[in-house]
């Protein structure tokens, strides 16, 4: 059984599960476990690791419109070194603070592989779910795309600083917070856009038809790709971006540009069925590995 | 650094960690990971794991003498089987039914060893601390120590049916609940009670005086100890058992003994310093697999 396929398992088996977080009260909850040989490429710092786990699950927070309030981190690894502790504290606090959340610390376990398991929570009172997405609305994300898969480059190009860098992505909480009075559906694009779009148009029991050319990608692609089919496969299918994929009636647009603080780009329409970008299908591929409820 | 070394480490850190679960608000919150070739033996079912590692936060959250609302859990293994995962999700399910909390989701993850993190949450206006203990209170325990130890043995034993019954332990929240208004500090036995006395003692600068017959110890425990040393060993220092030890006023031992709904034993005395059993010195020794914030 592959990852998505277990997590269709899990949703059945638990009808909370199947969106960013859980919903519990007035509270959205959400866990992810990330590991050395797929998740952190070779020269990723303790600190970059510690950022970027925590920020995932501030990430599906986000996803839900949801205010970030608090995350912890269970730390595995082969040795316990004081010095690579301090860091990935250093970055999972740091990112929670520019969220202005708080890291309230985890758990400690020696471990064949390094291994991060990291749990966020948030406050909503209306959480946006992948679900209420409409025929006539438009399909918008924000920032840009293609900022991990350009860190992945980086790093396999031996420029460690930059992939670092990239590596250390903003979690989107303030955005998120922003659209939750309009965002009818949403979630982030940690899958990539194109599984992103699949996985809305099946909650949500719609389509999409997207344009290539309206997608907004990363500066840091262009230093990386191998042409323009390269660019799109950054930008639309490696995912792990952490960009919010989100629906709005087109009424609304003026106002969520105005509220949210980061970039808001329109890359297509909601439609009856169907994934389809320049009028070709979007087959339902990315990165599988799991990061979602 | 062992892992005690490095959760002082993480402790100074953080102002926030150092107890058995962080406060947030009116909430605590509690992670911890768990894997294969330190917490489950051979025998072990996935729905004993499912249970089991829940269960290990549900008691952090007991142990602060709060309400538990939530759970969530990573879920990393070599192949992601539908009938393990099925029956993992069961016994996360079951142990948070148990308490009267939700099991709300969680994350998969292919990873070479099989790996759990778990999260709980849970509700306290005024959580109870590990610092609040004075000299004259009587320090106590709930239920019986020492069936993880015999678990283990029954596990060693081939005895599989046995071993995963008594690795199902009940978490006790109903209990941290009732003693939250009368235990001055708390913790559970996870690193077993020796280590515990002594982490009490450290956060709250006084000492405590026991007495090994005092001690309750578990029925199975008998079945597989090899004489009354070994026996001790089992109860006092092995650990994993997550029973509540705390201390209190004795004059509040009537009112607690009728609030709690299962059994509470006096162990010992409140003194001015030092961990000592029958007048001998108490070493700081247990189960150092790191369990705690």
């Amino acid at each position: 059984m592959d990852e998505r396929t277990a997590l269709r398992t899990l949703a059945a088996e638990l009808p909370g599960a199947g969106d960013d977080a859980a919903v519990v009260g007035a509270q959205v909850v959400t866990t992810d476990m990330l590991h050395d040989s797929t998740d952190f490429p070779a020269g990723t710092t303790r600190y970059t690791a510690g950022w970027r786990a925590v920020g995932a699950s501030l990430s599906d927070v986000a996803a839900m419109g949801a205010d970030a309030t608090a995350a912890v981190a269970a730390y595995g690894a082969p040795t316990l070194d004081e010095d690579e502790l301090r860091a990935f504290v250093g970055g999972a606090r740091d990112v929670c603070e520019s969220v202005g959340a708080e890291y309230v610390g985890g758990d400690l376990d020696t471990h064949d592989e390094f291994t991060v398991a990291t749990t966020a929570i948030g406050d909503s009172e209306d959480p946006v779910l992948r679900s209420g997405a409409s025929p006539g609305e438009v399909v918008c994300v924000t920032g840009a795309l293609g900022r991990s898969a350009a860190g992945l480059r980086a790093f396999e190009a031996g420029d460690v600083e930059r992939g670092n860098d990239l590596f250390r992505f903003p979690p989107r909480v303030a955005s998120g917070v922003a659209l939750a009075p309009y965002a009818t559906a949403m979630m982030d694009s940690s899958d990539g856009l194109a599984r992103s779009l699949h996985q809305l148009a099946e909650a949500s029991d719609c389509g999409f038809a997207v344009s290539w050319d309206s997608l907004p990608v990363h500066d840091a692609v262009a230093d990386y790709a191998a042409g323009d089919g390269d660019e799109r496969e950054m930008a639309a299918y490696f995912g792990e971006d952490f960009e919010l994929v989100f629906t709005v009636p087109e009424s609304d647009l003026a106002a969520v540009r105005a509220a949210v603080p980061v970039s808001v780009t329109v890359v297509g329409d909601v439609t009856d069925d169907a994934v389809v970008a320049d009028g070709d299908p979007v087959p339902d591929e990315g990165y599988t590995h799991a990061s979602d409820e």
